[in-house]
């Protein structure tokens, strides 16, 4: 087999739940084994002696269609009958870990105390699982995001699980993250000509594209890339869909809208969809030399996640309303 | 409170199944707070990074009434949604860990890797269980009991599940032993005089009692105390209750016979019970100047195990074919 017959044509950046929605759809849009999906590693954890990969196995379990969509996180018909054991026990019990998700930890840690990379472990779930696409994690080596909040510095978990993100956020770390060596086919892949286009999908931008872009080579690579680099916002009607941005966005001083997003990402990005919602910030977004693509962004069902992928996938293609940058790549769009 | 008042009056050394069957009976025979029991860490095992103490679980999950009678381990009302996931992962399945059996190994690797000795670990989990026997490993550090056969030496949990005691048993060792510090609590025990007896539970010779013996100073304790050392045959009629005892007696060079078993603990026995319809061996035992008891051993309900346990709380008491060893000690029958 042509080796570069398996090389992926679209890289996507993802976080958990908002992002697997959006990867779950181009799984749909695009041959799915031409998609590579970088997972971020931030919120890995070791609990209960097991190493659990949070976002990993999110969208595992949603690429797979295993997981569970009323609560966006777990597998579908789970049971609980480990937690509530280890409740009867006085175990620690605040990180839920249904019956089924457990199995997916136990065969991750003992794969990786058996020396087996991360990597390795979520091609082999991914395989079990029946997903084409391939998911890899940033790197294999340990980055946890350090939440620094006025009371001192927090795991990823105890902010997000154990304190529901009540805490304000003054400020975020990626310990690990200068040191950690970025995953080669993630290099390879920003480095191929034949990429088609990056896609950060719509994730918490603090809390799980930065991480990503934090270790080491990973932003610098993104700038570089000769693909276009399409950014959809998780920012619709000025609100965040789910989860802390729009708290994280106040919190570290930026406006709560689509605009601060483009912006934050602005040193790599080449493309912006925004929510309809949004339409009036599409001006704004264009100004900062970002082309912008309006569109319903909202990922209720299926239906919804392939339309938006599919929208992706055209304006990374031909964004209608080129940049420079765009114009440079030589665009089908052309100058 | 007066310490003493808590100083154990009966230490049973116990392995599995057999061992924590009259280890039941005790609880029901005697003031239970007085009971001490010595579990076998020689099957001690990391498996999927779980710190798995097979012969400690079985004993609280039998005194705790939580057993699974019929399998004779794990827990009753057990599901397995766990391993089955697991299966389906492609993962390790040969050892069969239940949904509520998995809540014990994950807080009890969690409290190991927070630096909690084991001891602490079994006796909070016995106080969550309502146990009110003292159940102690006999050593915080590990032993790990070795089978050596024709093909190699293997794992005891190799031995003894996966292979499903198959291969023939050509020596044991009981690595870790030689350099393991015995419990403070045990050698406390063995030494106080206050101790009226010590109890061999009916548990195999070679694979669950030796490796306790095997812990430094353990065996040379036994044979230092003052209160009588009962066994109880965990042959039964020429056969072995339950596992794989008379294999090893014959692998390991033994006749299968009670008389074998009483001989094999010479050194530190001072009484033997055996089953009635071994009666006739009760004279060659003797002839070892072990005193013995005649008793029904099978242990089929509650009802039978407490009256074993009171066979053998009596005849520590008074054996009624003193032997020297007994007369030595000043036993109620008088030389």
């Amino acid at each position: 087999m042509n080796p570069s017959a398996h090389s992926p044509s679209i890289l996507a950046l993802s976080g958990g739940i908002g992002g697997a929605k959006l990867a779950l759809g181009l799984t749909h849009a695009m041959p799915p084994e031409k998609l590579m999906i970088i997972g971020n590693i931030g919120d890995d954890f070791v609990h209960l002696g097991l190493n659990i990969s949070p976002d990993l196995d999110t969208l595992m379990y949603t690429l797979s269609g295993k997981s569970d969509s009323d609560k966006g996180w777990g597998l579908a018909n789970e049971s609980w009958t480990v937690m509530q054991a280890l409740e009867k026990m006085g175990g620690e019990t605040w990180f839920k870990l249904g019956d089924m998700d457990l199995a997916t930890h136990l065969e991750r840690t003992h794969r990786l105390r058996a020396g087996v990379s991360l990597t390795e472990i979520t091609s082999y779930f991914c395989q079990q699982f029946g997903i084409e696409a391939r998911i890899i994690p940033v790197s294999n080596d340990r980055v946890h995001t350090i939440v620094e909040t006025p009371d001192g510095d927090m795991t990823f978990q105890d902010y997000f699980v154990r304190e529901r993100c009540k805490p304000t956020v003054s400020g975020l770390s990626f310990q690990g993250a200068d040191k950690a060596l970025p995953n080669p086919e993630l290099i390879e892949t920003l480095q191929n000509q034949s990429l088609q286009a990056v896609v950060i999908c719509p994730s918490n931008p603090f809390l799980s594209i930065d991480p990503i872009l934090a270790v080491r080579g990973v932003r610098e690579e993104l700038r570089a890339c000769s693909a276009p680099v399409i950014a959809v916002s998780p920012i619709v009607g000025g609100n965040a869909v789910k989860g802390p941005t729009k708290k994280n966005l106040r919190e570290l001083g930026h406006p709560v809208s689509a605009t601060a997003i483009a912006n934050y990402y602005r040193d790599f990005i080449d493309g912006f969809i925004v929510d309809i919602q949004d339409e009036a910030t599409a001006q704004e977004i264009q100004k900062l030399d970002i082309a912008v693509k309006v569109s319903n962004t909202m990922m209720t069902d299926l239906t919804t996640k392939i339309e938006l992928a599919q929208t992706v996938l055209n304006f990374s293609s031909c964004c209608g309303k080129c940049t420079k940058r765009f114009k440079e790549k030589d665009s089908p769009c052309g100058p």
